[in-house]
């Protein structure tokens, strides 16, 4: 059962290490009749892409996707979508001095235990190259959701201290990749930029945020109880390499408002149900109103670093974890289309359980 | 798929409406062999119960759990568990005057869009009634976690700006249990307290965090890429009722710490892998490592108040919403056995899972 | 996982030992909107229940169905529908001297290897009075189908060595339900009805066939690859206690054909696409191709016989298996309720996936 | 949710089309430490192959497999291991012709009606072809089986009107693949293959029963109710293409016996618990008990024929379906690695579950 497959109607299921031969994902329950084609997956696969910019790891992948089935003549057969990523610049002798390591805050120790064997090349299936195979899944589940009209915004918040000041979340896609920290208030772009470059020369890390923002989801999706819209989206960006918060609407800081404060009042506008503040975030009982949905996830500042760390190997003897191969000093810029991406398929799964709702 | 079900192995299937004839559990997939009986269920829904104490919902409902099936003298057989607990004091006529009102941030709308028909007395399955099932089954997967030597303590650490400051998470399950509020820090408990009953004068309500702290859990539970325990949990906490966020381990502030700080280094301890510091929460690469678990979860001020409130009916009408009926103007003391429930749920299907992980 | 849950939207999950205090089923994804109450439930129930005729066992149980949830006003609410039926006549002494016995072609062994514990009072959960939740469940899901205009014909076909000839599946339910066997050519009945009773005074048991019949499935019902339709009615089918066999159209004499004789033509017949022939029984790769789905079901003689047996006890002594308690000489005229409730259940699943295949 | 996925626990996921680029499987929940390798997918691949012999389809595919994920040092990882096989042999123009027809007894037809859109060259995902996804799964799934000792020997049994006489199905490995039909009978088989050829010759095609034995799978498999051992072998073996039936044990020839004919006596040898008979076919309530597991799978005579049929376009204009292309006249010998390898997914998987089952 080991974890690798996810949605419940449309379904995918991703494979491969990071220098292994390839990754890939296969998504079943994809309806038929979407429009797809290699290119509008690679626009996304390219937005994750490392060596994009400076500013991230420089490890050199094309990132090439190939569908292998389930399109014809350039729409969805309704049928399993194979999608194959081949690995290229797998350096693998990079990381023999850490065969036998766990380096501190990675995944080394925890899979050793779990499974009694690993892949320790680049961290084999632990490593964030598997989140390229979710983009190009979630590439498909754009496509589904462009037959509601609808579309994900994600981007860079903030970076270590670096905020977006009273955000209200009205930027466009253009402005988010108008840079290449995918913040789109430029100013504070290119302070953060400056930051993301000073650790990398420090041979640090840090994190942030990215608040995602979706317009034009129709009330009355997702399910009541267990599967709710915000416990759906909640698991789908935490199980995101690195992530360790999520919040929805008015989040923690909704905790410090009185019910008389936060109640979002309904109303009519333009012969439509709105509510007059959204501190629900879109999501009210778990399912949605119609309302812009937003949430925000907490990134923690990545674990490889280009300096010693003190750790224990295999055996439990002290050794020391020297900082060498390729280094992504700030995740965040890339991980805004991950987070799309996810963000995507919950939505398209649910689309499609929502029929089911009413005889 | 309407979404009432939870868990791979330790599966739960919950149903019942607020004030239908009943409300209940199904649990298939607990092993055989667990001490069980109705007392251990009926301990914490009596900490989930309606009017325990004068802070919190007034509705008089013993919660009396039945164990219908899956217990032969004192054991689980392997067979499913049903649980029913019935409804009592349902006074539905309380109710008539919101039939077709949308009730601020309540779930009326949505339910009404998605299904087109609901059970509008006490919010029908939307209530938070339906979490005493939950509770129930986490009474009886908190029975399999015994097995391994875990606990789970679920406390209150802030009621809107009350917080317990420098909170390290050493407090007992008796001090939790030694005020009315379940907050472990007998001052601060106090001026909760005072702060819920002058919200419950106002007809008003406020809302807070639950702390979790998780000791025992072995190294390796947890499934790779999407369901990493810190992505299940994160999903079981935020189908909470009211629940608007989760972080586990540094969370939001840690994307405010660089990787020189935030990573935990590891050494042996006792013959044992321990890490001298704990910001990832006791999960590194969604899977257990032997530390400290620990989560916080954010819960909005609770929606119902008892003040006018403007809002619309189901033809679009503006209406009035009267503050009519019983009234929890706090839901924190109540959702700490709701959180210790779910946390349950998802370490005991994990413990099950881990088993299948090696040949 | 202990197995007791079926079907992927439309989903159940069912409860209860022989001797326990009730069985019952909770149902996880019924759509709002379709008539239901207890009467309906009922009389598939009572086409099942015990002591309804001379020929079947004698046990006294009046199966009344309680509807727990998920029905307001007439009409379900999408939410579960839980529905109990309490055991009345639960002789637990009679089964005191089998306590640690092993009986003949029971699953007493096979239970005691797996769970290490059983409730051995009437079998326990291996006992076919676990059906009587299906068809409870089965009667609902035959209302999703009413909506479609679906009905299911099942009835007895052969019992030992009697069987209909030249069996062209044109019967009425008035000509099943005609007689205490369940078989609609009359004549036929009565010889069955008097084996069955001459069975009986012998104390031994015998086995028979069930066929089913379904017209007015639209076309493109069942998924390709492994959740063909005839392949989940297949699983549900073999998941009737005693149920040794199934096949589908030609089934097992199709193998005596050549693709010349067996090839289903089609042609245009009133606007609508038909076969003119139908060896493929109305599936098509898995597909409902529109034509009558009909197929069969194999089912053992009971395993429990009125007459001492030869077994071994759990410490592997040699023992006697004596023939006490009450007793069931042939199953088929309750196995029909039966039948038709799994291929409802698999119907109505699918009848809902089907809406999610195209965009 | 379009069907391609199949287990709980050792789950895999197909995907590809007969002239697509490639098909393949991943497999997800496979145990780590299984020995792997892309031979030991070959030697079972190769069994399976068009081409293999003068009796099958002459459509020329190595069906080389090639391990893309999950393996490392020649043992599994416990993350996804994704098997490729790239198609080359593709001849679409062979199938222009029948672009718009549907072909008689073929999947053309309700896939048209089912996603409104049809990959139509050798009948796309309907294609037999995407069997050999499976082979290579249940190959990794037969490794996993190899650690308990249990071994899967199918073969065909009958064709046609030829059938193993008093078949005691005590053949061997070596019997079966003897001949090009295996069917471990040698004077039988070449009877067989003297009328496959036969058939060839007239254009037209036949079907046959395959039989599987499985020896060493220990008590305690198969789980309760509705995953019975029984009921998920039969939906495996029915989602297998051409496959209209299934039995287990005695399966409807048992319908004739009466109980006292037909009950397995227990008794003990050599210390352990045996039955006398076997009618059970190593299944008793849904559970293996230790015995000889055996069942049948019937495989109606293949769609595909050389000779001209009536039938009609999409526009529902009469048509002749003419044969062209490449042809199987009998898909038994083919058939006999694929219901192996279905049978070794559902126990590998069942041994996984098995370890849940007790605390």
């Amino acid at each position: 059962m080991a974890g690798s497959s996810f949605g419940k109607i449309f379904k995918i299921s991703t494979f491969g290490e990071s220098h292994g031969k390839a990754i890939g994902v296969v998504i079943d329950g994809c309806p038929s009749g979407i429009l797809l084609n290699e290119e509008i997956i690679q626009y996304d696969l390219d937005r994750r892409r490392p060596g994009q910019s400076r500013i991230v790891t420089q490890r050199k992948e094309k990132d090439q996707a190939k569908i292998l089935s389930g399109v014809f003549e350039g729409k969805t057969l309704g049928t399993p979508i194979a999608i194959l990523i081949e690995n290229e610049d797998a350096k693998s002798t990079d990381y023999d001095h850490i065969a036998k390591q766990f380096r501190p805050s990675h995944a080394d120790f925890t899979w050793d235990v779990k499974f009694g064997i690993r892949d320790y090349r680049g961290g084999g299936r632990s490593s964030a190259r598997e989140t390229a195979a979710r983009v190009a899944a979630g590439a498909v589940a754009k496509q589904v959701l462009a037959h509601f009209g609808i579309e994900i915004l994600s981007y860079v918040s903030s970076i270590h201290h670096l905020s977006i000041e009273k955000d209200e979340r009205n930027w466009t896609a253009n402005q988010v990749d108008a840079n290449i920290v995918r913040c789109p208030d430029a100013a504070l772009a290119q302070k953060m930029e400056d930051l993301i470059v000073q650790t990398r020369k420090d041979g640090d890390s840090i994190g942030g945020v990215v608040t995602t923002s979706i317009n034009e989801v129709p009330a009355g999706w997702g399910e009541p109880v267990f599967d709710k819209l915000s416990a759906d989206l909640g698991k789908a960006i935490l199980s995101i390499n690195a992530c360790k918060g999520f919040e929805i609407g008015s989040g923690f800081a909704g905790t410090r408002l009185k019910g008389s404060e936060h109640n979002d009042i309904f109303t009519m506008k333009d012969g439509k149900v709105v509510t007059r503040t959204n501190f629900s975030g879109g999501v009210q009982g778990g399912i949605s109103n119609g309302m812009e949905i937003y949430f925000k996830a907490a990134f923690k500042p990545t674990a490889t670093l280009m300096m010693d760390q003190p750790s224990i190997d295999e055996d439990g003897n002290e050794v020391v974890v020297s900082g060498k191969g390729r280094h992504d000093p700030c995740v965040l810029p890339r991980a805004v289309p991950i987070v799309e991406a996810m963000t995507a398929l919950v939505l398209a799964d649910h689309a499609l359980i929502a029929r089911t709702n009413q005889i």
